[in-house]
């Protein structure tokens, strides 16, 4: 079913809703109904009723009761005082209405169905009941009308419908598996991360099994860079006002960013004029760019050193409202794996086909092998409010789409999509449940060469403003490391987890043995564990597999003799006894080959 | 001569200095003239007259001329009113005289200097000018008379003296030599570092090669931890005004702490009354303490987990006024290499031997072998302005000295010099001229553990308060690398220069082989760079020198054909031709040993 069906289909599953509603519950105010990306909602004013779990199963209930009768959805056309007189004792709609008026419209349509229940609406509908599909109410929660929290906070229900009994299935299971792999979760239950109110709201502190995880990605990353032609620089966390006024952030971004900090005087002291020291103010920064053009501004730079790659892991800071926070994926700390490219022209083409190759191996070693791109360019009708000429803009918009094509890219172009500074490709990674997740960036600029006069003398002797890209492959630690842990379910692979050996004695006279073992694993750098606490081995192997430890050594009377250990593989379960040289070996191996 | 002794000797020398001034420059106010650390100096009042080099020589000629005639120095008591009527027109004496009134004093000295000069003085002095010894003038500055700009700017001429001859040359020598190893003058050289106004005053930024520099030492630092039995650790860069309440740093460290910053509304929309988002407060962090504490708190912890060793390079913010700052030895921004052991009070002593052992090796391997230690206690008069109780102050002040002496440091007692949170162990570490710097440090911790309320069960069931230590080996990464460049004269060692090898070609048939020397030498992990450019051999080795890199190879005709390279070794010359897989073993047998 094409996108536009299915969300006429879930828009009339919505009324549906409030038509069951409005039978199950004598006085219901309604709001609004819309369909959303993958479903719809109703807001209702209930009163000082709160709906339930029961109540959602009755109120579904009642929607196949009445969509059994194949109630027709029948449009009507109303003058303003008409429709205002229908809606007389519903607040919502009347403010609705009203706004409508003042917006200019003479008339606004109904929609009924059947004769259950009547809605002011746009439009369309499907034609009966009949064609709603398959639904499914989700969940309740509250919402304020209008989504300010200044109104009066009401009840929404979420539902979803799809075309067939399978789809919705489909969807059900996703979302079962999707809160399966909830990484807030599985962050808690391994010890990874916690997020701390006291500390502060999106600012996620790593406990020593993902602060290892994330060591174990940055060495990759770094080894991975230096070996493909990057430099490493690095920058402070903070940088003055005036740098921030250059670059044009305190501008166009001064929303998302944290307020300035004054040094030198406090408040008091200025107003008092008092001259202790010079007053200075300073910004966290919520981008590492400027910073860099600083670096390359240090001296006269020439055509022969060009390309320039500068990489840096650099934590910003972005303020995001309180409500929009979420687990790693949207913080307000974040550690980019940024990177700028500063090259001349004839160097863009060969450093974006580096860049796009770079890229996918990146994400294929972590092991997301599907992904879409999006080319995002700008608004040919609206050149006025972007950075840069029209020649820099064509050419790379040109460039971007040329090695799009030859890299056999899955990409879509997206007119009017890029930042005001550059067009740009966007890399989406596919995780194991389908869902797209947005990683990897790569973004001409066109603002910051311009504002900070970047310039190389080229090999004719004369100056030149160089390109410059941003790119980064994760995106952001935080955020990538989420996604990993949701791709896996938490089983991440054996080269990335923190733990990957646990060794396990069945009593006590195995100490010594498995402490052998354990310094022996260690001595050839592979991250193992002992447990020999007075448990059952059955508990202990219960742990290790509910912390998702990729491989667990068990060693008794047996395996003390033999000098062996017995295996047991994550989701594969015993693998019986193996030689403890060739254990280590095979196990080397996978890690070696990143598996 | 003891330090006594020669503290009076430049003093007079500071009179002697100001006798000769009086003599050459007629109309001349004097401010102050004490002796400091290594040397002395006298802040003068020559109106418009600004003293230049030439100045400085012709009044150390007239302090020898005046030296020769073997003038006494004569002590003086007179009332205040008298002092007053001598030093009319002396504006700053008289200041300083009606001050000595003011604290109650009757009588004031004078010493005299032959019939030269008098000065308002507390003595002591030497006899006479035969006994100044050897004295040298070194610069002239501007200072504030008592140090604060609300106040004239007089010109300060700093001075130094010694017993010998000979001292005096091996302390000039000194000079020379600190001047020549300055790390800022290196880092600029070798492009290491960079300071910039627009991006903030004690903020540094590290270009190629420092970055590169500052990772391998990370490297190193994060391997040792992880074999030494420390976990990773990882938090942000801000934490809610509530964490430094409840830490007391908002109390006793706030003059050091840059301002909150508010975020969820701003001020216009606060007075406004406006209700945006919830308001919250946030402030960059000085310390990584409490965000380590928070991370112990998010469960229960059991004995059994004890001790916890928890690392993390945190960068930390602190305001530092902005004449204080000194290149990154004295910044606004550094990155401890931080870590907390947590641990039970029969874990202390094997804790603190661990860590001194570590602090030995890591010192060592960056080729600091000689040090001295600073046991800083508490003061026993004033019990009550510590955090902590008796029994914990008297426990780890006596292990820590234990540890001290089983461990043969080279360790002083300082009483009243603890933290009032706790009793510590410094390191300062000797450089290549027997400068000392403040680096490793080893600090018990009574306040967190007690304001946080930090807990574990111990083996009896109960709970029980855990003994908390800070401690950093480098100090910061900043100072540290600074120390570094100062101590090899920017001549690192091979495993820690950014730039290993530099191998450079005879002429553009030799280019290729060039290539494929320094493709092998990259597959072995070495550092290897390409200097193709069309320059003179000569040239390109005098760069190769000027930038301290440890190994150039060479490579014309003969070692094409030979399949050899001519080595050149820093500060060694030429080695004369190599074999280039016997090359390629020694640099790495080098590199493994961190020589």
């Amino acid at each position: 079913m094409d996108k536009e069906k299915l969300e006429i289909m879930r828009h009339s599953a919505s009324h549906l809703m409030a038509a069951a509603v409005s039978q199950l519950y004598g006085d219901v105010k309604f709001a609004i109904g819309p369909a959303i990306e993958e479903g719809f909602y109703y807001d209702f004013d209930l009163g000082k009723k709160t709906l339930n779990e029961d109540d959602l199963r009755k109120i579904e209930e009642k929607m196949n009761e009445l969509a059994k009768q194949n109630l027709k959805f029948g449009k009507e056309e109303l003058k303003i005082a008409d429709a205002l007189k229908k809606v007389s004792g519903q607040p919502y709609k009347e403010e609705l209405i009203k706004d409508l008026e003042k917006e200019g419209e003479k008339k606004v349509s109904f929609y009924k169905l059947g004769d259950v229940f009547e809605d002011l609406c746009i439009g369309p509908h499907v034609k009966s009941t009949k064609e709603i599909g398959h639904f499914k109410l989700l969940r309740v929660s509250g919402a304020y009308w209008r989504g300010s929290e200044k109104n009066k906070m009401l009840q929404r229900i979420y539902g979803t419908a799809f075309a067939t009994q399978k789809e919705l299935d489909e969807y059900l299971n996703k979302l079962v598996e999707a809160e399966k792999r909830d990484h807030r979760k599985i962050g808690k239950e391994q010890e990874l991360f916690l997020i701390d109110p006291t500390v502060g709201m999106g600012l996620p502190m790593f406990q020593p099994k993902g602060a290892l995880l994330w060591r174990i990605m940055e060495d990759f990353w770094y080894q991975e860079h230096l070996k493909n032609g990057y430099q490493l620089v690095r920058s402070p966390h903070i940088g003055s006002r005036k740098l921030w006024e250059t670059s044009g952030h305190w501008g166009f971004f001064s929303q998302n960013m944290y307020p300035t900090m004054e040094v030198g005087r406090t408040l008091e002291e200025a107003k008092a004029g008092k001259k202790t020291d010079v007053k200075e103010e300073y910004i966290l920064k919520p981008m590492n760019c400027p910073f860099h053009v600083t670096i390359y501004k240090v001296r006269p730079r020439s055509y022969r050193e060009l390309p320039l790659r500068w990489a840096e892991c650099g934590t910003v800071y972005r303020y995001e409202k309180a409500g929009e926070l979420s687990g790693l994926t949207r913080v307000r700390g974040f550690t980019q794996d940024d990177a700028h490219i500063i090259c001349s022209k004839n160097q863009v083409k060969s450093e974006l086909i580096r860049v796009v190759d770079f890229i996918t191996f990146i994400l294929g070693t972590f092991g997301f092998k599907e992904y879409n791109v999006y080319l995002s360019l700008r608004d040919p009708k609206g050149k006025t409010k972007y950075a840069g000429n029209d020649e820099g803009w064509d050419f790379t918009q040109k460039v971007l789409e040329e090695v799009a094509i030859e890299k056999k890219l899955n990409y879509k172009k997206e007119e009017g999509e890029a930042a005001f500074y550059g067009p740009k490709l966007d890399f989406k990674i596919k995780d194991a449940i389908g869902r797209e997740w947005q990683c990897s960036t790569l973004q001409f600029d066109f603002n910051l060469p311009e504002r900070f006069e970047m310039r190389f003398i080229n090999d004719k002797g004369q100056e030149e403003q160089p390109y410059m890209l941003h790119r980064a492959l994760f995106g952001s630690f935080e955020r990538f490391i989420g996604v990993l842990i949701e791709h896996y379910a938490g089983a991440l692979p054996l080269w990335l987890s923190p733990i990957q050996v646990r060794i396990i004695n069945i009593g006590a006279a195995h100490e010594k043995y498995c402490q052998e073992v354990y310094e022996k694993l260690l001595q050839k750098g592979i991250r193992a564990e002992l447990d020999l606490l007075n448990e059952t081995v059955g508990n202990k192997i219960r742990k290790a597999e509910k912390e998702k430890i990729p491989y667990t050594l068990i060693a008794g009377d047996k395996e003390v003799v033999a000098k062996t250990v017995a295996v047991r593989k994550r989701g594969e379960g015993d693998k019986g006894p193996q030689d403890l040289e060739k254990f280590i070996e095979m196990v080397t191996k996978e890690i070696t080959e990143r598996k």
